[in-house]
This record gives structure tokens, C-alpha cells and sequence, in this order.
């Protein structure tokens, strides 16, 4: 099963794509969409769709997971985060890929075992559960893979509970 | 020119397009997207969006307003009607339609001319400046068509002050 994990955002969207054979996990590709803050934002909306439309049909996910924001954020980086997060999921969507969301707290209590667990350790975990050899960058990268391991280690149980998808 | 005015939102987006000639304003078509809040979000999503594309293709406007949102409003509904604004502009993006956006104030100070004016005075100036018989129903198209009414007065000058588009 080939999960992809999304940090979603405007000026960077954190990609991660995984496989899960088993119990094991495997990196397959990631990095991140990045828009300049010059270009306006209707067309930076369209980067990061046809972008998301480029990666799904390369790497064909069979799940994607994408983060759920923080509710204290200030509600103008609500809007600008939401449009994008809302092209994302259409592009997964009109693929029919399942879509799942987590909260900064459920990725953290699926990746490290803690749901308050610091951000470095978060990372420093995704890189010995991918066995990678450093800490993905930006730290978008690492928040989409550590998204996809929440799904991977989350979703048999999350989709029987809550059943698969957005709330 | 041919304008579409946009309020919108997930389980009701109002619509209104207009022709502009000279400083005449004919209504052309309007009305309302609807979902249902039983269906998967990214499926109301790409029924938005679908929706949206099917109206541009049918009726080729030549700029689109859209309803910047209330900053007052709480997050949780901004990141719900961010990620809806965000497959609309998609699809206006994708076409090459410019896009301008509003706030409410400026969508009252256009239309009735005094920005703290009332819905029910914005709505009867509609009425009054498109010639209906009624206020179109649900509210929604009325917004919809204020919108592409304060789009009508203001391009020339907003352009010019502004440059078009979104912030």
C-alpha cells in the first residue's frame, strides 16, 4: 500500500510518499511544491493543483493523508491555507485516492508514542522509522512524512472507527 | 464584458452573472451550488468545483469577484470555506479569467453606497439595479450578484489603484 503524506500550505506543500509492505515502511519519494510569494495567488492555487496532479499520477497513491491545522492560528492564514489545502484534496479527490486528515497531536502521538512530543524528535523519528540518513528539509518534508506514518501505522483502525476520510 | 459575481461556501455557493455595457447591467443567469452535509467533503469539494467549471465553460465571463470572507468569523469555518474559495479560484485560474476579490463592506459601499448599509437594503438594491421582479433566493445568489454588481462599478478604478486579482 503506497500512502502519501501532505503538509499542505501555500508558499510550501510538504510531500511524502511511503510504502507499506507488512509492518514495513519505505520512502518512495519526497520533498515539496514551493510558489513565490510574488506570484499571484490564484495562479500559486494552480502550481500547487497542477503540481499535487503531477505527483498522484506519477506515484499513484492508494491513500493520502493530509494534516488537520492548528485551531489557534489567526483565521487570514486559515483562508490562505485552506485554498490550497482545499485544490490538494480536490486533486486527490477526482482520483478517487481515499483521504484521511490528522492533527498535529495525532501524528505526533502515531509517530513518537507521545502526543506532545517536540517537533525535533518527531523528525529524528521519521528518519530511523524510513531509515533515512538525515532529517528530510524543510521541515514541511518532514511533517508530510510523518503524516504518512501516521496513516500507515493509523489506518486500519482510524478508518474502522471513523471510518475513511475528511470530517 | 461579462462578469460573475461568487459567494462562497460548502454547502451553498451564490453565483450571479451580469453584462456590463456601457453602464448598462443585464442579469444573465444565477442561482446557487448546492451540497448535501451527508457527502464526504472532498466530494462536496469536487462538486463545487465541477459545478463551477461547467458554469465558466457555459457562460465565459470575463472577470470574476469573489467574496473575501469575514475576519471575524471562526476558524474552523474559514479553513471550510478557504478550502471551497480555493477550487473556485482554481477553476476561474485555469481558464485565465481574472479574479478580483471583496470584502462585504466593500460589496455595500458599492452597491447602496454606504458600507455599514443593511442586507435587506443590499438585496433591494440588487433588485432595483438588475431590474428582477424579487430578490433572488437563498441569500446567497443575492450576495452572489451584489458581488459581480461592485465588481461592475469598481473594475476601472480598482484595477487601477489595486492591480487586479486577490491579495
Amino acid at each position: 500500500m503506497r500512502i502519501l503524506g501532505i503538509d499542505p500550505g501555500i508558499a510550501i506543500v510538504g510531500f511524502g510518499f511511503i510504502d507499506k509492505i507488512g509492518s514495513r515502511l519505505t520512502p518512495v519519494q519526497y520533498g515539496s511544491i514551493q510558489t513565490e510569494s510574488t506570484t499571484a495567488p490564484e495562479i500559486r492555487l494552480l502550481q500547487v493543483y497542477e503540481a499535487t496532479e503531477k505527483l498522484l499520477d506519477q506515484y499513484k497513491p492508494d491513500a493520502m493523508g493530509i494534516e488537520k491545522l492548528f485551531f489557534n492560528r489567526n483565521v487570514t492564514t486559515a483562508f490562505t491555507v485552506g485554498q490550497a489545502r482545499g485544490v490538494i484534496i480536490l486533486a486527490a479527490a477526482k482520483r478517487g485516492i481515499p483521504i484521511a486528515e490528522y492533527t498535529p497531536m495525532q501524528v505526533k502521538q502515531a509517530v513518537v508514542g507521545y502526543g506532545g512530543a517536540e517537533k525535533k524528535q518527531v523528525q529524528e523519528m521519521v528518519r530511523l522509522l524510513l531509515k533515512l540518513k538525515t532529517v528530510p528539509k524543510p521541515d514541511d518534508v518532514a511533517d508530510a512524512l510523518a503524516v504518512a506514518i501516521c496513516h500507515a501505522h493509523s489506518s486500519g483502525l482510524y478508518q474502522q472507527l471513523n471510518g475513511a476520510g475528511l470530517k
